[in-house]
C-alpha cells in the first residue's frame, strides 16, 4: 500500500489567514496528510488559496457539503467563530474527526452541545487548537512539575503582554482572546480545574485607546487550592512576551524565556524579546497538527478535548462576568463525563 | 577642634541582637559616631556588651536615664517593641534625634502619638529603622523609575520568602514581621499611599506547622492606582529570596538578584540563593546607620520617617483585617502634615 | 502524479547507530522521502534494521551494487569511516547525490580526490554530514553577525566539552572527532578559512585516563586576520557544552544556550546542563537531512560541500602537526575551485 | 585615649587625580586615619588640595621632607610613575609604612631594589595599589575556588575591555597599563606564577587609532601548568568589562557581573554594562586603603606586596617582549625570599 494512500485526507473549512497557513502547514510541511478539499463563505478566495499553494484538491460548496464528502477523512474548522459550533456539530454527525480552531464555540452553552454530541456518539473526534500544551517550553515545565522536584504547587504568577493591539480589540477579548490561552494551559499544566475568579484593574497604561481597560489582572482560584495571578497587558509596547511562574513546595520553576543570541553592545548586555505572537507559538502549531494527523491515522484522538474546550468557555465566562461585578465569582463546571478521563 | 568632639555620642536603649549589632557597627564600622551610653531591662548583659566590645561607655540604670543624660546627643532604640513608643516619645521630650528599629511602636495609634509629639516639637527628630530603601538593589530600581525608562508604574509584582520560620511565627506575622518591610519600601519606591488591601490564602505548604497559613498573598492598591501583588511565603525551603518587579507602561524593570559567581557543575549552571536574610540586606544596615549619624551631625534628620511608620502600620493593621475577613479593606490614612513635606 | 512518486528513494549504505538513526529519520520523520535501500558489512543486521523498522527495503549485497541500481535515487553513506571515500566516488561515478557522514574520506588526500570527481563530474553532488551550520542556535548567531550589529568579527572565543570519554578516544581524536565540528562550522560563521594553528595543552586534569592529553587549547588564525581560541576538554565532568562567542568590533554576540526551564531550588537558582551531545544536535540532524532531500529533489545539492570536507580535513592535519611539535603550523589550502562558488 | 590620637596620620606625595581622590577617601570616607601632610611638584595644587578638602594638613616643600616628618606615621605614593621608587626607598629608609599606586617602580630592577631594601630592612613597610584582590567579585570567585568545588584550575578565559583610549594610549600600554591588572590579580587567584607568556595579534579593530595593535591576547602559562588566556581589547565601544572564568577539573567559576536593574524594554532584556572603570571597582578602592590604614595600625602590613609588584613588572617585561618577538618568551623569577611566605 503506497504512502499516499495512508496520508489522511483532510477537508478545510475557511481559508482565512489561519486557514490558509494550517492548510499550508497541512500540504508542505506535516507527514502524513493531505488536504482535498476547502471551502469558505467566500468561495473565490477558497479557490485562490488550491491555486496559489498548487493542491490537488476540491472546493466544495459550504463546510456542510465538504463534511458529507467521502473524499474527506478529517475536517479542520478555521472558519468565522460563530460558525465552529454548526460544523463541529455536523462532522460530528458524520463520524469524522474535526480539528477546530478556537473557540470550539461562542458560548460555553455551545461548547456543551458538542460534548454531549460527543458523548453521545461514545468517542473522541474533537481535538480544539489549543497549542500552547505542544510547545516544548509548557512541556518541559510541566516535566518539572511531574518529576516532584518542586513539591506540590502552590501558586502561578503568569503573564500574557503584548506590545499593541488594534481599535477592535475591546475589554472583554482580554478575556476572550487573550487569556484564553492561559485558562487551557494551566489547567493542563496543573491538572486542575478552577474554583473561582476575580479581576483587577490597575492604573490604566496611557498607551491604550480610551475604551479598552488595560492592563488587566486576573486572579483564578483551583480545586485544589492553587492560587494563580495572570497579568493580561496588551500594549505593554517592549515585546509580545508570556511568563509563567510555578511557586512549590520546595521550589520554583520558570517557563523558558525563547532561546536568544546574547549580545554585548551599546553598553547593554541584552537578549532580544519577540514582538510578534507568531514567532513565540510557531513551532507548537506544527506539533500540534501533526498530532492531530498521527491520533486521527492511529484511531484514537487525544490533545485539548471538547470537555477543556467548554471548560475554558465556562472560565472566561466568569472572568468576564468578574470584569463586570469585580467581584469573586465562582466557576461553577458540571460533572467531567467519565468519558473523557 | 578634633574629630572626637566631632563625633555623635549615642546612647543605646536595648542590648539584645540588634542592639549589640548596631553598638557594634556604630562603633566600629561607621564614621564620626561613638557608642558612651547604653541600657538594657538586663542590666548585667548591657555591661558584658561594653565589656566584649571594649566601648568606653556608661552603663545607665533605665532609658530614661540614659535619653536624660547630657552625655548622649542622639539615642537608638533597639529594645523590645512594646517599649519603643515610651522611649521615642521621651527622647522628643528631651528634643534628642532618636533611631527607633521596627516597629515605630505596635499599634497605629502610638505611632500616631509620636506623630503628633514630633509635629508639635517642629522639627523631624525621628528615623524608624526600615533599611531597605538604603539597599543598592532598591535604589537603582527607584533610579530606574524615576528616569522615566519604563513610563508610569501600573503594576508590581513582589516576592518575599524565607526558607524556614520558628514555632513562634504566627499567621499575622507574615505580616507584622516579613510584609511591613515591603510595606515601607515600596511606598517609598513609588512615592505613593495605600488605599486598600486583601489577603489570598493559597494551598498551604505541607512545610508549614499546623498553626500557620503559609504562603499567603497581599494584593495592596494604591492612591493613583497602581495594583501590587506580594507573595509572602516563609517556609520555601530553598532560600531567602526577595523580587520586585515594576511593569511601567512601557518597559519592565526587576530589582537585582545579590551578585553570585556563576558555576557550571554537576549539570547544573547555577548561582547560589542567599539563606539567611542577615547576609541579604547586611550592606543596607551601615549605609541606614551612617545616613542617620551623618543627618543628625548636619542638623537634619531624614530618612524613613515617624509619618512612614505610621503609614506602615496603619497599612498592616488593614492587612490583618484583611486575613480574617478575606475582603477588601480600605486603608484609611489622615491627610499628612505638611511636616513630613 | 503521487507524492510517493515524488518522495525520494534513499540506499543507505552502513546501518550502524548512525545508520540506523538516518534510516528512522528518513523513513518516519522527514517529508518527500522513503528508504529504499539498505546494505552494510554486517547483512544480518541490514535485514534487521529493514524488520525492525518496518522498511519496504531491499537489502543488497554490497555498497556498489546498491549505488547502481536503478531503485535507488541518492545515498546515504554511513558506512565504517574508512569506506567513505570509495563510497562517495562510486556514487559521484554514478552521478548520484550522496550524503556523507563525517569523515568525507579518513585523510585530506582522499578527501581531495572526491573534489576532483565532483569538479570533473562538474555538478554538486556531494553534501558532508555536518550538522551545525543547520542548528538554530548557530544560524541565529551568523544572522547577528551578517547583519552587521557587532561589526567585523575579531576574535572566536569557543568551548567543546563533553562529561567523559571512553578508553579508546586519543589525544588526536580531540581533533579529529571533536574539533572537527568546530573547523567545519566556524568557517561557515565566518565565511573564512584558516591560515595557521597552534595547539597548547594545560595542566592535565585527573579526571582523564593515563594516555589522553586533556584538556587541549587550539588556536586557529583566519585569513582575514581573525583569531579563534577552542577550548577542548573531554573530560569536564559537569555536561556536554558548546561555547561560541563571537567579539566583533563594536559588540560581542554568543551562541545561545540550550533553552531550559529556570529552577530556584536547594539554595541555587540554576538551568539544567546536557549531559548527552545527541540532545544537543538533534533537531539540527532533522534539518540536515530534509536539507538533502529538498535539495536534491530540487535538482541543486547544497549545504556543507567536498570542498568543505577538504577544507575541514587539512586543518585537521595540521592540528594534528601541532600537537606533536607545539609549534605554529601553516594551514596551505590550495585554490579554491570556482565551481565551490 | 581619643580616637583622635588613634587614627593614623598619613602623609601623602602626589595630589593629582588619584592622589586628590585617595585623600578624600582617607580623611571622609575611611576608619580611623588622617591626612595630616601633603605634597606635590606642584605645589601649590598641593594647597588647594588641602583648602578645598578642608584637610587640618600641612604642605610639605617635597616627598623627603613629608616622609621624615614626625608627624607623618605612614605614607602615600600618588605621585608621577617614575617617582615611586625614590619614595619607596626612602620610606623604607625610614622605617615607615608605604602605599604605592601602582607602578611599584617602572622597571622590574627598580621593583627588586625595593624588595632587596624591605628585606634588608627586615618587616613588610609596602603594600602595592592593585585593588582588584579587594573586589568582592574576584573575592567570591577565590572562595570558590579554594573551596575545591570545581577541581583544580586548568584554564582561565579572561578578558579586560575598555570602551575607547585616548591617542597617548601605545601598543605597550596594553601591558603596562591596562593587562597589569590580571597580571596581579591572576597570580593571587590562582596562588601560582607565571613561566611563559606568548602574545597574539588578531586582525585590527578599525575603530584604534593607526599606532596601536588593539585587540590582543596574551597567553600566559603558569608553574602548575595552568594556561591562562586574556582578551585585551581597549577600542570594544560597547562598555568597561571584565571577564574572568577559571575552568577546573569539575566545573567552572566565572566572575560575577556588576549588580544591575534587569530591563525588559524596546523587545530587548537587558541589563547596563558599565562605560567607566571608576564605577567597576570603586567599592575595592575603599576596601584596599581600609586594609592598608587597618593594618599598619596593627603593626602589620598585608596585601599585595613589593614581591608581588616586583613580579608583575617581570611578566609585564616578558609581555612587552613577546609582543615584540611573537614568540613564547620565558618568565625567569628569582626564588621568592621567605620573608614573603
Amino acid at each position: 500500500m503506497s504512502l499516499l494512500s495512508n496520508s489522511l485526507r483532510l477537508g478545510v473549512i475557511g481559508t482565512g489567514a489561519i486557514g490558509r497557513d494550517h492548510i499550508r502547514r497541512c500540504s508542505q510541511t506535516l507527514l502524513n496528510s493531505q488536504v482535498v478539499a476547502v471551502t469558505d463563505i467566500n468561495l473565490e478566495q477558497a479557490a485562490k488559496v488550491v491555486a496559489d499553494l498548487k493542491l490537488d484538491a476540491e472546493v466544495y460548496a459550504d463546510g456542510h457539503a465538504l463534511i458529507n464528502s467521502p473524499q474527506v477523512e478529517a475536517i479542520l474548522v478555521t472558519s468565522w467563530g460563530p460558525s465552529h459550533e454548526e460544523f463541529v456539530l455536523a462532522a460530528i454527525a458524520a463520524g469524522k474527526p474535526v480539528f477546530c480552531e478556537k473557540p470550539l464555540a461562542v458560548t460555553a452553552e455551545g461548547c456543551r452541545k458538542i460534548v454531549d454530541a460527543e458523548v453521545a456518539y461514545g468517542k473522541r473526534l474533537v481535538q480544539v487548537g489549543f497549542m500552547r500544551p505542544y510547545d516544548e517550553g509548557y512541556r518541559a515545565l510541566k516535566a518539572v512539575i511531574d518529576s516532584g522536584q518542586i513539591g506540590e504547587p502552590l501558586m502561578l504568577h503568569c503573564a500574557h503582554r503584548n506590545p499593541t493591539v488594534g481599535e477592535n480589540y475591546k475589554t472583554d477579548m482580554a478575556i476572550t482572546d487573550t487569556l484564553i490561552h492561559e485558562l487551557d494551559v494551566l489547567r493542563w499544566l496543573l491538572n486542575d480545574d478552577y474554583v473561582s475568579v476575580q479581576v483587577v484593574f490597575p492604573r490604566k497604561t496611557s498607551k491604550a485607546l480610551a475604551h479598552l481597560r488595560d492592563p488587566q489582572i486576573v486572579l483564578l482560584e483551583t480545586a485544589k487550592g492553587t492560587r494563580i495571578d495572570v497579568e493580561v497587558f496588551v500594549n505593554c509596547q517592549y515585546g509580545y512576551d508570556i511568563q509563567c511562574e510555578v511557586v512549590g513546595e520546595t521550589g520554583i520553576a520558570k517557563l523558558p524565556e525563547p532561546s536568544q543570541v546574547q549580545l554585548r553592545s551599546g553598553a547593554k548586555l541584552s537578549n532580544a524579546i519577540l514582538m510578534d505572537w507568531k514567532d513565540r507559538f510557531i513551532g507548537a502549531y506544527d506539533v500540534e497538527l501533526q498530532a492531530f494527523i498521527d491520533s486521527v491515522r492511529a484511531g484514537q484522538v487525544g490533545g485539548p478535548s471538547a470537555w477543556d474546550g467548554f471548560a475554558a468557555a465556562v472560565a472566561a465566562d466568569a472572568c468576564i462576568e468578574a470584569q463586570g461585578s469585580e467581584q469573586i465569582v465562582k466557576v461553577s463546571l458540571p460533572q467531567r463525563p467519565h468519558f473523557y478521563g
